[in-house]
């Protein structure tokens, strides 16, 4: 943030504003907070028999790697209406929302991952513009080593264990920034 | 939004950029796309036998009315940390956080309300300095007319019906405007 959106002036301060306890970006032309908040992503884990549909990304970022269809909620949706919307975007496809099954915060990027478990309406799906491709995967063709996001790998493994057990109950957890490899700790060469 | 937080330019439309499938701000000077969203409120509903916590407000909206701890979940924090220290902001009370109990979309204000049951780690609690009031109530002593937010009173309707069958499902929920009320539609005198 460099200009203040309400007045325009470039005269910023990241600063504790009088009664909180945390720095804001306040406007000191204007005196406007800016306030910044973690976003929510929603999703679905669509089945078909014992079957669960994937999107191979068509955008950045992991461009060509799989994913369960999910993306931000927006402004005057509910979670399961926003759920439902990316599984028509992403892949042109009709569900029924069942019950929320994952919530994963990530405080390290700001965001909250909300995942649905959902049922098909029918097989007529297809990769909308944001996907490469849209297919069905057994659990033991589920491509675990391409998979875009720790939180759609997480939501799978999940899914394909409690499936065992015949029972859903809510996943909550948290993911941390995953720690730097090895060659990164040594330097290049 | 009046100007372009990141060139300051006042040259801003409400527009659908390319690609998308919605108005967003697009500044036409720098082409910055300003994406609104919905924010998460994070809350507990603290017991501590078969007695709740609850905070009468000594902020606006609502203000002298009763609420659980609940605030804006912040960047860099998970839902369960939120709802945590929201609870000892308003309470000055310190929690065991439990189970996510009501997930509550509004989304005719953009906000998705996520509250868990926690457990009270003593009785030493206050206000801080967004409440007047800090008491333990019995279900008799809810003051249900005085409850600041719909949200706290679905949290807590639904926790007590569900206390007697001894289970706490997830309760998903979605929360519309409010009708208006008759004097509205008639229009005053």
């Amino acid at each position: 943030m460099r200009y203040c959106s309400h007045c325009g002036s470039a005269d910023i301060a990241l600063r504790v504003p009088e009664g909180d306890n945390r720095p804001r970006y306040v406007c000191a032309a204007c005196g406007t907070i800016h306030y910044q908040n973690p976003k929510v992503v929603v999703g679905c884990l669509p089945e078909w028999d014992d079957r669960v549909l994937l999107c191979r990304r068509a955008i950045e970022p992991r461009h060509g790697l799989w994913t369960l269809p999910a993306g931000f909620l927006e402004n005057a949706e509910s979670i399961a209406t926003g759920a439902a919307r990316e599984t028509l975007e992403e892949a042109s496809a009709r569900v029924h929302v069942g019950e929320l099954y994952t919530v994963i915060s990530l405080p390290y990027i700001n965001q909250v991952y909300m995942m649905f478990r959902a049922r098909l309406a029918d097989l007529d799906f297809g990769p909308g513009p944001e996907s490469l491709e849209v297919r069905l995967f057994r659990e033991e063709e589920v491509p675990w080593e391409d998979l875009a996001f720790r939180t759609i790998t997480r939501t799978l493994r999940n899914y394909f264990l409690d499936r065992r057990q015949g029972a859903f109950p809510l996943r909550l957890s948290t993911l941390e920034r995953r720690p730097p490899v090895k060659s990164d700790l040594l330097g290049a060469g």
